[in-house]
């Protein structure tokens, strides 16, 4: 008889979004001519750049003869994608070998597989707010959840505690949903912590490429993350890769555990339980890396970072503490006058036609918090500035 | 202290294509001027068709428009990739609902991630000769694997034997290496065995568009089927996209453990560990669902069956034993002359030019047995055919 993976009982469903829709959509039932600016998705508005583009079409004239057709792919990436993941990462003065960079479908697909790496037993912590993912993978994988609450006194970039222990740390800099982004004292402290006690850090770098303060963009520019780090990105919002799907995922060979490289053990698992990322796309993706195709995506991050500074300008004149926004695509604020996340949210839905997403969403210590995105479209995110600072 | 899942170090290497490729090279490098004839792969070797291909051009050109641009993708798949899937379904008279199918990255990446639905202390028993994915990923997680071992006597379809106990059961079918195609009361019997015992059924059904005779290409034509089985397919073989990567799994919502819905687990472990399949990818699926697409499929499905028909005449007019060909890209057959299976595959790349994949590399009982894939290039399997006639 089979038995079902009762751990997925455990899991709390999350409504979040759900609601979200479900109060908008109420909304513009009532009020049919009214035009909502949407600031609360974490998806990308623009388009992929040109290069790009052209790449991909080049990938599927390739799949179309049969001198130049790929079948099945390295099940760890394509060498020539491979090759320049390793050479990003070398401009930062980050030496790896090609055969560190894994390619895969996406940081979330990865974060959710990667667990195989680890026993059971292992502890996970968490530092919230969060992306509920981190806590949800584990829980189905049956591990305890260690939570580390952030907030305003450490802004929202808390240092490790010794008093803490857990196996496996989630470290998400920059921050999805605060924006925050540790410095390099900030990140050794986590780094010299994993070390001492032999933990993993799971760094999620998705945002990276929004970093324009003097700030790690690779836990790999920290002595000693080698031995003690696995680093998880995505070119989802580096180049708007959203729907059309690529990450990679850096596995030093000096780390190490009871013996066993997780570097071969990801070698492993891929070659056991994938069969690679779909050639066009990877075709794709090397377009990213490519100087031209650096200069493009740049463009698209300028005009999210141009609603990061309009959205930044109105916070700051009606004196709303946030963080984020910066080295960040998002906006992480306090709710004015000590209302609730969901408060605040029905307010700015109702009196100025904005959607946000409500703090308390990542995390019980993210209540009275909320989130803006800067993904959304200029002309909405200028209207949505001005009608902020109506809220004065 | 990280604990790594130690379950790795049970794994064995799997040295079969290495062990291979380093004798290719190895007689390469002393016959230069010999050509090989490779009948080993399982990979395809004829390009995408004119209808997917156009259809992928015109995802990539959705993707670089702001107002056509895809961004997350529901993680479960398209509504228009389920919707098609679904009809194709229908026409064999196979109802689903449209949330009932899951578009995937393909089978192996199925195959793999689908196990996060069950309990470890399961057991899961493989019938052998298999893909050494199956147990490898059982092992991975910490599982008991329970071989079941098919041979000529069985013609390699084994019946469910009341004194096995298992509770994973995967059946591939047409299989893989045996070529080997269930009929429906071979089917009825196994879906049975798993409504008695309570076991769900893995149905590997990569091969189906293969299928010429009148055997079941769906689990699902099978009464009963609903409350024990999950299906998981594969365009690699369909329609060539070994190197593309897509795929789809159905999961019945009658399919209840314990109370719990394993398509609803299956729902929140797609939103929880991924963010569904690459836009553009989809639109090249959806195209091998049209009227034209599964005309152009069937197009390139006939090269290999031509390959198949080549050899199998040439086998019979040896006299050599072999199953599959017929309904399968594979040709399963006995060594000649009580050779064992590297044996086999020494003499025919020595003697012949000829290489094929040695038998016991897919279980203990592939020994004395071999596999031809028919996938490979036309001129090269007639060649190989004429001098397999030679061995007489």
């Amino acid at each position: 008889m089979l038995v079902p993976n009762k751990n997925y009982a455990d899991l709390k469903d999350s409504y979040l979004f759900f609601n979200i829709s479900g109060k908008v959509k109420e909304y513009s039932e009532k009020h049919p001519d009214d035009h909502i600016l949407r600031l609360g998705i974490g998806d990308v508005s623009l388009p992929l750049c040109d290069t790009v583009i052209e790449s991909l079409h080049k990938g599927v004239d390739d799949q179309s003869v049969k001198e130049r057709f790929h079948g099945y792919m390295p099940e760890v990436g394509a060498d020539f994608l491979r090759e320049k993941i390793k050479a990003y990462y070398g401009k930062r003065n980050v030496v790896l070998d090609a055969d560190e960079v894994f390619v895969s479908s996406g940081a979330s697909d990865e974060l959710g597989d990667i667990l195989d790496l680890f026993d059971r037993s292992n502890s996970a912590l968490v530092i919230e707010p969060a992306d509920p993912a981190y806590v949800d993978a584990n829980i189905i994988a049956g591990r305890k959840i260690v939570h580390l609450e952030s907030g305003r006194a450490d802004n929202f970039l808390p240092m490790p505690d010794e008093k803490l222990s857990a196996d496996i740390l989630y470290i998400c800099s920059p921050n999805n949903p605060t924006g925050a982004v540790y410095t390099k004292e900030g990140l050794k402290a986590w780094v010299d912590y994993a070390n001492r006690h032999g933990s993993v850090i799971l760094f999620d770098a998705a945002y990276e490429a929004f970093i324009e303060e003097d700030r790690p963009h690779s836990i790999f520019e920290i002595e000693g993350a080698r031995t003690c780090a696995i680093e998880i990105c995505s070119l989802s919002k580096t180049a708007g890769f959203t729907g059309t799907r690529l990450g990679y995922t850096v596995i030093p060979k000096d780390l190490v555990r009871e013996g066993m490289s997780l570097n071969k053990m990801w070698v492993r698992n891929r070659t056991t339980k994938t069969n690679g990322v779909s050639y066009i796309i990877q075709r794709g993706g090397e377009a990213v890396f490519t100087d031209e195709g650096q200069k493009q995506i740049k463009e698209n991050i300028k005009v999210y970072k141009d609603n990061a500074k309009v959205l930044m300008k109105a916070l700051d004149e009606i004196g709303i503490w946030y963080c984020g926004g910066k080295n960040a695509p998002y906006i992480w604020l306090e709710c004015p006058d000590k209302m609730g996340s969901w408060e605040f949210f029905d307010l700015l839905l109702n009196k100025l036609q904005i959607v946000g997403t409500p703090g308390e969403g990542f995390g019980k210590c993210g209540e009275g918090f909320f989130r803006f995105s800067t993904f959304g479209d200029p002309a909405d995110t200028i209207e949505a500035a001005r009608r902020l600072k109506t809220l004065l």
